[in-house]
């Protein structure tokens, strides 16, 4: 058996991110740039407005003193002369500032008179005015390649003139269920089985994660049917599969993709819920086998798919970060393998969060597992902890899981 | 003005969350269910074992007793016989308790030999057995009312025997830009004018929460023009509009939508940046105006959109939660307006959060606001702050934006 650290590090050890693809702005949202993105102009383009008011000579508009309005310059509609001394010309947030102004009088600190303007305060030199480039210039980099785009850098991309954006190819992931017992939802159930939910939420977890889900017919239990089922895998950036990996005679799996010329790094880790975890290539393609217990497949689908998935996407490829809470309830010692209990989180007075595990911890618990908010880790061989004391927590919401 | 909260308050008040459709399991990842998910199945379905093993009487599974394998019973194939007394079954994870035995010896702690099982440790009942119903029971809630799905969730209903769920519709949610001096991006740009960025970055926020954006065209700075934009908006679940709000002559869109019925319930609100919002309604459509800076935009968008969505999307609408920081820097004392500083984030040694306001935060700033990972929240009137003071901030990667 070798550590969850080990096994992450193997996993995510040479993986290479997915070739780009232009997508409309519209679409952008979430993907990962595959080049820096550079503003194609400068923002703002020109001397602007930050309010409404006057584009005055700041030397002429001393409080007190009336100047002559001699025009308008609404947003998109620049003033095409000159002001000179004693002038004034409406502007409003976002205009171009007039050639000869230097300042804006906003519009509270002045009265209008007909074509006379009253200055009420003083206005200093360059007051209210957004210098051109105070946001960005043209050819500076705005988006650094690799990062995933927020709907701020959607705003961004959009400000800088972009219409289209490269982007990292959602990783194609094909998801194998096999089993016997199991059937689609809705579907006949044979005598003695259930009904097949892992491949529907490690599907969804590779949509969470920026993946392109491809869910596979369900498998029997047979390693030429096995064999063909993943052959259909072809062109995925990724094969995921779940059950059949166990320490018994039906680690079918396995023994299918050998058929394909499957060549496996390990296959044991010391943790719990999950120990039966796979991973290996066919070819090119990396193979991650989860456990069958919908538990351990969705607890390994975060240790292990997650990462994976980012990685493939463009995003740095770190195992997923952890947030740290104090234990509402006490826990007794661990044994060799590392545990990851599921767990409610709370707030305390301080703002800080209260991890307490559910009393009981089964593999197959799947409404359990629904209901946590967060797993508390356990590395092995920890001693008994009390009540207070602190603890490394993985936060599903964190992750939007 | 009036404060943000009670801008908030009654944004949030008398909202009506869409209807219900029906979607595709594989498509509800994210979704809101509109009625108690109640599990369709007993899960598990009968006693199945945890391990891979032998079934057994406990009686009989004593430490050097032989016991005589009388059949195998794989996952998803029960055994049809009763186990008597001295007899052992072969089972897998997964696999149905045969009639007749109360525990399973696991395979680690037997020896086979032909017919023979030599037990080498000794077994408690009901030892390694999953009992019928631990999971769930047929009827009881699975998923409640109201629930954002995740991937374990997806996996829950799968298991529940669920094909569709009854979700929330979608809010749809139309988005109008005005201004003269906007163009889309990579379109002709007009003199003096810049690329509209607000539109493209809302529409992406509305994506993150939930909602279907519809991107009106940009409308003209001219009442008609905008009234018939509007209208375009018919059959909406909100209205959004950007721009258009300010204080000077060119407020436009509230003179646009008057004509459409559109009745004002307030339009300023004691917040830096985005002091001039707008809020009523148009017949029964909530209008939600928001100011044409970017940067302003997207913090009401925040503040004000998205609890707007949520409430819509059928979740408790309450405004977005803040997490607790600590300073990485002084701040001055605020005026009468609620700010909220782009800031950066950071860990301490201890886990907790540092945040670090930027030296600028004018808001038309969007590069900065794009490099922002929160926004510091500062009361009205709040005294100057030492480095180290704790505040509350608004993290972006909470909420996904």
């Amino acid at each position: 058996m070798i550590s969850v650290a080990e096994a992450q590090a193997r996993i995510l050890a040479d993986l290479r991110p997915t070739p780009a693809e232009i997508v409309g702005l519209s679409e952008a949202l979430g993907r990962v740039v595959a080049a820096d993105v550079r503003a194609r102009l400068t923002q703002p383009p020109a001397d602007l407005s930050a309010m409404d008011g006057y584009a005055v000579k700041s030397a002429d508009a001393e409080k007190g003193a009336i100047l002559r309005l001699i025009g308008s310059a609404p947003a998109g509609h620049p003033f095409s002369g000159t002001l000179e001394h004693g002038q004034a010309v409406r502007i409003f947030t976002g205009s171009v500032i007039p050639q000869g102004a230097d300042a804006v009088l906003i519009q509270e600190d002045a009265a209008r008179d007909g074509e006379c303007v009253h200055v009420r305060e003083s206005v200093r030199p360059g007051r209210h005015i957004r210098r051109a480039g105070q946001d960005f210039r043209a050819g500076e980099v705005v988006i650094p390649k690799g990062k995933k785009l927020t709907p701020r850098d959607i705003g961004l991309a959009a400000a800088a003139n972009y219409p289209w954006l490269f982007v990292h190819r959602r990783p194609r992931v094909a998801v194998l269920s096999t089993g016997d017992e199991i059937a689609l939802p809705g579907e006949p159930i044979p005598e003695g089985g259930i009904v097949s939910s892992n491949a529907h939420a490690l599907a969804a977890l590779i949509r969470a994660g920026g993946g392109e889900p491809i869910v596979l017919p369900i498998a029997r239990d047979d390693v030429g049917v096995i064999a063909e089922a993943a052959n259909a895998a072809a062109g995925a950036d990724l094969l995921v599969s779940t059950g059949g990996v166990s320490v018994g005679e039906h680690d079918l799996v396995q023994s299918g993709l050998s058929k394909l010329g499957f060549e496996v790094d390990f296959w044991r880790i010391a943790m719990r819920p999950g120990k039966p975890l796979m991973y290996g290539r066919m070819g090119e393609t990396p193979v991650l086998g989860l456990p069958g217990n919908p538990v351990s497949a969705l607890v390994c689908g975060l240790l292990f798919l997650w990462p994976l998935l980012l990685g493939l996407s463009g995003l740095t490829p770190e195992p997923p970060a952890t947030t740290r809470a104090r234990l509402g309830a006490p826990l007794g010692a661990n044994d060799k393998r590392m545990d990851f209990l599921r767990a409610r989180l709370s707030r305390a007075e301080d703002g800080s969060w209260v991890a307490t595990a559910f009393p009981v911890q089964d593999s197959a618990m799947l409404k359990l597992l629904a209901e946590a908010d967060c797993l508390i880790l356990r590395p092995p061989h920890a001693p008994a902890a009390a009540t207070g004391e602190s603890v490394e927590v993985l936060r599903f919401a964190a992750f939007g899981l």
